[in-house]
């Protein structure tokens, strides 16, 4: 591939520890949780019901980045806190967008995993500061990004001195309208061929709709990816953004199962 | 799916038998071969190797589909008798891709499988002539063809009489350049969860590259997927076209054992 | 560009003579007429009006590429016979689609045009056949061709001997919903720079909606386009396709006018 | 259009002034100059030559968004005192881009016009803080940002206070790759039809060569926008950035000739 010539390979590392969660080795990991922290009440019965079933992190959103300045924004610092209370209270590591710099170190406060949204894949004044922390970043691909600009987006992290990089394919905007986006398998299996730098799968952006979810986030652990982030939602029905993809806590408990058996089937097992 | 409501689901057949060979049920089907039919020497040792090693259908394209006109355009009819003698020999099944109306006794005559590619998915004409006719048909997705679109090309054949109809996903045309093509996961997924009509998945035009084949052929089982069709030439070096993407016989060979693990962790398995 | 070197540019035709008019030289030629043939009276109605306002080409779909095999599929030889009877009154000439090969013959005896759809601007087998024939072919881009692959597909008619190639850009596939396609003027400016062969704009596929029709129109004259073909029904409330995106007759009227002025500013005149 | 009951259009600036410069009207407005200000000579002689044929706007970058961590990021402020010499000494305003919130106060110091690039488009919290200020923002498309989404993110900043709101449509990503980018005309046209807010168009971004800017700068304008913004550089062949899209001086004056007989045709005149 000739967009390794443009990297600085040898600064890639393989495997990331977040406390005593390793993100790239043969274990999977599990991120989930709601789309948006949404009250103290919905996000510690998601983080309740993660932990049971032995996911590792807890995804929530308290800045959200919204198309429409109308739409709900998040709860802010408030989302923040009950994050960290479903942290102290389940053991999960927390993943948490930063939508801006100005929020740097509040969230970095919180934050186990800094998630770093699709539009700001290529921001790149946000990148360089985050290439000064030694937070693990999840550095989710731009809806429109090639590979190779995605990559190039993390080397702004890495040759700022930020070396603990998580990737995450979350679909490519495409021609078809039928699904949200369109999940970029090939680009998992490409990356991992050529760089074996850890990579999420991210099947609820990817696909827009429940019953797509679970197919999706088996494909992508069969593709190499080296774990899943997955929205679920104690009722979503209700849920502020989202609930069409968002699964239910029982299609949870169900998708670990089925993960688990094809986790094995490529030599790879959760860790549960 | 609002789709749904635009075609006669009742006439769509979820089990396609092509002698005692059955698409779309618990056995995936496997089916492999060169690109092109190059030689009765090259095309005899790949029929051989993929009996050997389990597969079912034996592909190889006689009439071939070239951007260029000055390019290679396939052996013609000589290639269809390659196939046969292949067959004779071995026992497997053959798809080989119709081109053109003109053609349609002659290959018909030869082929147990119609493969309709890509760039035909619209030609309306040939369509309804299928339509005629018993022989199963395998319909490749147009590369930029949305999924109703796709579902509506199989509903010409269906709904002029011929309900013998295997989908081919081959991957789309997207902005993305370091794959041939975006191999689109979510349209397995979504077909299989809501129609339940046989698809088939292919690897290899869907990634362009032989180090991808393997793992998006695993990710399309997982998807849901009752088949995959492999480019697989004995030298592949030597290829008159798509060697880059063409497994050799031992690449395939491995292929089959990993493919069946994974079969198996989706309730499904090879008929090996 | 390297794809010039594909082709035998010097077998391209500059100007192509339909009759009396030529197509690619100093005067744009308009072509209009309604989307599909429906009725004697729709289609005279019609013509009379292209007529009057200068233009030269009657545009008329006797056979409908249709996504769906339950739409409306055009009246076939019914409708080319109004195409003929319009022409004898109005002494304009005729464009129409080419569906089948099947239906060469046919259609051939009646256009003076012959325009290949979008849909099988690859149907390789249907280009080989028109290179046989002596007619002006004019060749629709595919909805989601590479200009190299539509000039490939010209160069599929013209290498077997039939060099009256009009294209035809009518816009590209894309993530964009809010029109219907993208027209691609770019493709317009590459070409009539490297190449000058005679390219259409078809500002009315390419947008979707009659209140762009007018200023693309005027854009792709300004890049460079050789003519325009425009959709134009009598009373497009009633069409039975493309309703949304025919002019009026009034709008046609004034469209006419507005193109003049453009055309002069970049040295071109319309032949009214 | 749907869309339109998203916003509160009423807040919509039609013309947006920048001095006794007016943006949106009868008058088209031409900024120009080089991708990246790379030294005092080079800018001046840039600025001098845009001056002289009747331009207003002197572009040129000072903080250059760039793929790779490891190309030329620009000059920084030196770059902006460039761009400050160069005002004082032709009378142009000056348009440049604002990269990072960081440099907010310091780019905002220097530039007429606030250039938010299309990697930005989705910056929101950058959008924010540009709704506290007064100076007018050029906003560039996503490269594969929809038209709704573009309109959202002014949506950002006029609701929170700045509707001094130029946009700007520099070409989207699609599966062509003769061009850089593919610029949609067919957005122009929508925009001013349903909102007539300022648009203006970038041939250059919009396809990456010099052969294709007059044509398409002259299409820009016949489709409706309000003025082109230019890349021209003393000597493109010595660019750092961009050269292969950059007019020569010769060029540039040859264009603005050329462009005003466009103008004229669509009611519209150059201030020259």
């Amino acid at each position: 591939m000739k967009m390794l010539t443009e990297m600085k390979v040898s600064d890639h590392k393989k495997i990331i520890e977040v406390g005593d969660v390793k993100i790239g080795g043969e274990d999977l990991v599990i991120m989930a949780g709601p789309c948006a922290v949404e009250s103290r009440e919905q996000l510690l019965a998601a983080a309740d019901h993660v932990a049971k079933e032995g996911g590792q992190i807890l995804r929530g959103g308290a800045f959200k980045p919204r198309t429409s300045p109308y739409s709900f924004q998040g709860l802010g610092e408030e989302g923040l806190k009950y994050l960290a209370e479903a942290r102290d209270r389940t053991g999960l590591k927390v993943v948490t967008e930063l939508l801006d710099s100005d929020d740097l170190e509040l969230v970095n406060s919180y934050a186990d995993i800094l998630q770093i949204g699709s539009r700001n894949m290529q921001n790149y004044g946000l990148l360089k500061k985050l290439g000064k922390l030694d937070t693990p970043v999840m550095l989710k691909r731009g809806y429109a990004a090639t590979i190779r600009e995605w990559l190039m987006a993390a080397e702004y992290v890495i040759s700022h001195g930020n070396d603990n990089i998580i990737l995450c394919e979350r679909g490519i905007r495409t021609f078809e309208t039928a699904t949200r986006n369109t999940l970029d398998l090939n680009a998992i299996a490409l990356i991992k061929d050529e760089l074996n730098i850890p990579v999420i799968i991210d099947p609820s952006h990817g696909t827009g709709q429940r019953n797509l979810v679970s197919p999706m986030a088996k494909a992508g652990i069969s593709a190499g990816a080296d774990g899943v982030i997955i929205e679920m939602h104690p009722n979503p029905q209700e849920a502020l953004c989202d609930g069409q993809q968002s699964l239910t806590p029982d299609d949870f408990s169900q998708l670990v199962v089925d993960l688990n058996r094809v986790a094995q089937a490529v030599d790879k097992s959760l860790a549960i």
